[in-house]
């Protein structure tokens, strides 16, 4: 299948649908998008065998994998769904004091849509965060019409997608132009939806490169908007001492798995691990060494990813300082990858910024230091990064509380004796993380409170109670929880 | 008073010193902040004699009005102190479900504060949005250290206020680094506060040039970072028929008051009053300009102000279709204003980008629309405003509906019967709107959610308790509302 892509003018009519839709779309109450959402589930559920198929085939991945992404892709729409009707993310505000001397306004203030999000799925997560993913998901779920860019690495499974939504928004009486699909393998398609002036914001998953130049182009706009691009990360590791002398086959065995789930392709994959020289550093080396070199090679999700993952690694290889810990069997077939570990001392990695380059695929790097002073530094020499993990006994982790301070500023999660793949979906999920592990720090892309990025707040003083919006009408007709001069009602 | 502008290597020593105050200053309680802005109240209250003198001597305002600013200063300091220890700020989360099968981790999740703060205060609010205002006193409620550069035109108003927050600083025994003040007339001062490697945000009242300026340097950074920038607002006013047929002259007495406030230096001035032509219409000019004719002139806040007023109003009047409808009475020194307001058709105003100026100053412009339908294509013309109001009879407001929708999209806070001067500080206010008239419309800078400006997520996955930031501990030590399971905890 090789889909056209959309020229400027059909871009322009599509912002044009898509603008029209969203002045319908933004006055429907949270019980309609959440069925909108449920609806879009039941759909996908009846193309499953189609949607796995059309992923396997254009993304190598396993259909278990698959189809486990797609229960992933239907708990997001139900949930963000659900947090819909529970009110929170409308952050209705109510101040009113009829006895204030002198008189004072009444104030009522919640968030609203922000308009037509224009959505750039990932290659690597081709249902969860692609064409009915986590952005679409939250940006329907935040009142907004969407126009997502299929992704040129899986159009079949995009469109077979976009089917599935258009189908469930006829279901529930809704205009097609809340979400629409575009086809765009070049450069320009981007560039027109990101600058066209009815789009609101934008949501991204993928490079660095391409995630900063949907940024600049944003910026670059009359009038700017706001653009939520996930960009890549390393997602550091630190083993500390005494954690590693008593379960030093345990972590290698967990961060092993880990950095070659899917083929080393989720943004969370562990490409950076941190130690200190000792024996238990040898034997935990050792024991990364052994685990990694049993593993076969597979296939990466497409040929641009396998050709940059060869090159990114040839690259890291010839690196001063730089050796090959370990590696899994050789690749027999084009496309293939198969594991690789390498190392290099703390000195080494310090003073060279190429180190600190995302490598998508299985790859890690280990990083050894001489002492603590030295794993400091490590972490103080970081970039922005998605998530941050610590491995140590609890006690250990107070004598490093420096450490948590270190990546505290540079991180979005923290997580402690476990590994940083698996996000799981939920209110207190931060996904996202300082620049440039993404471009906006105050928001992130899974869970709930990923629909706050599409809202912004609106204040009504004085206004007419049969004429204010639902959520801030006195008799609070959706039962949503309220803050009321300052406290909430739930 | 001329002090001199610090120069870079200054700059850096700042810089060096926030950061470095930060880094102790975001794990303070919120008690401790609360306590923090509540000494600094009791600072201000000590010099109210010396900062009412000095801010009257630079800024040309009267002593009462000073008075009532310094009150609204001292309210907002302490009401986001007391938003810190409510805690709802923090948007504290918990996730944890010991029986999940297979097993879940424990995901939490909080607020923390950006890092140091740039503050570029207001001319036109040398209190309550300068150097301890709005900006200062919410970034410190969110745990930041804070950069002023003291406004050129009160340096010594900024100074006094400077040491207020000083002392209070040094009675809370906190570290001086915390809020630091600096001058700097010149472009550079300000280019290198904005890009300094260790400037997290910038917060910014002002022009649309100067705040533009900001939002470009802020975006070319390696690390590009929010800038808060208010940059002025027409705030347009409409007036429907049937309400002016019944008030016309009580609604042209609160409209010449509000335009003429502060001689016509609030960011929410109304500048723009349409209506429909008919007899209530002709009559409502004839009370504005009546009313109008008998002000007296009084003076501009400093000479660049009064200069550019003369000049915008100069440029307004040679436009096309414009003439004077009214005029105060004729000033006789050198940096007064008297109130004019100019009047034009839906025609000539919608084919004249120009008459979207704003120009700051007791200056007003009426438009005058043939039927309905130019006054809807009057509204779908305006950029981004702070503000809209309408007046109308209830019943009538029913029938503008598609009025309300065109405001909802373009303005921050909507009005009804009552004018967008005097901003409530308070939960449910917003005060922000679409850009031009802020550069993120996704915020607010009055009331206690001008705090959630200047913070960002972090996540911890199954965190030692004891190591876990207090507002995320098991037992609540800080006694905060908190989400547990998506449903919060009040």
């Amino acid at each position: 299948m090789n889909p056209i892509d959309a020229n400027k003018a059909q871009i322009d009519q599509v912002l044009d649908q898509s603008i029209e839709a969203f002045h319908m779309y933004k006055h429907t109450s949270p019980s309609e998008r959440m069925k909108l959402l449920s609806t879009i589930t039941k759909q996908i559920e009846q193309s499953r065998t189609q949607l796995v198929a059309a992923a396997a085939k254009e993304t190598n991945l396993p259909e278990t994998r698959l189809n486990n992404e797609l229960n992933r892709t239907i708990f997001q729409l139900e949930s963000y769904g659900a947090a819909c009707q529970k009110g929170y993310c409308l952050e209705a505000s109510i101040d009113q004091d009829t006895l204030a001397q002198p008189s004072k306004p009444a104030i009522r203030k919640l968030l609203i849509p922000l308009g037509p999000v224009v959505v750039f799925g990932s290659s690597n997560f081709p249902f969860a965060y692609s064409t009915a993913g986590g952005d679409t998901a939250s940006a329907l779920a935040a009142g907004c019409s969407v126009i997502v860019k299929a992704h040129p690495a899986h159009p079949e499974t995009s469109t077979i997608m976009a089917t599935c939504i258009t189908a469930a928004l006829a279901l529930c009486g809704l205009p097609a132009g809340i979400f629409q699909h575009v086809y765009g393998a070049s450069f320009e398609v981007g560039k027109w939806l990101v600058q066209h002036s009815d789009t609101a914001a934008v949501g991204f998953t993928g490079s660095f490169t391409g995630g900063k130049q949907l940024v600049d182009w944003a910026a670059a706009r009359r009038i700017p908007i706001p653009v939520f691009a996930e960009m890549g990360s390393l997602n550091p590791v630190f083993v500390l001492p005494e954690k590693l002398s008593l379960s030093h086959a345990e972590i290698a065995s967990q961060l092993v798995s880990s950095f070659t789930l899917g083929v080393g392709q989720f943004c969370t994959k562990p490409g950076l691990i941190i130690g200190i020289k000792s024996d238990a550093w040898d034997n935990f080396l050792a024991a990364l060494s052994a685990l990694t070199s049993s593993i076969n090679p597979a296939p990466l999700l497409h040929k641009g990813i396998a050709s940059a993952f060869q090159n990114n690694t040839a690259q890291l290889l010839q690196q001063p300082g730089v050796s090959v810990l370990a590696q899994g069997c050789t690749p027999s077939r084009e496309g293939e990858a198969s594991p690789l570990i390498i190392q290099v001392t703390a000195e080494d990695w310090l003073s060279n910024q190429l180190l600190q380059m995302e490598n998508f695929g299985p790859f890690t790097i280990a990083v050894q230091c001489k002492d603590a002073a030295a794993l400091l530094a490590v972490a103080k020499h970081l970039e922005g990064q998605l998530t941050g993990t610590i491995f140590a006994r609890e006690q250990e982790l107070v004598e490093y509380r420096s450490l948590i301070s270190i990546l505290e500023i540079r991180c979005g999660r923290l997580i402690f004796n476990g590994v940083p793949t698996g996000v799981e979906v939920c209110k207190s999920m931060q996904h996202g993380g300082p620049f440039p592990a993404t471009s906006d720090a105050r928001f992130g892309a899974v869970g709930e409170d990923a629909i706050r990025r599409f809202l912004r707040p609106i204040a009504y003083q004085n206004w007419p109670n049969a004429l204010l919006p639902l959520p801030l009408q006195d008799s609070n007709p959706l039962a949503i929880p309220r803050f009321k001069n300052g406290v909430l009602q739930p």
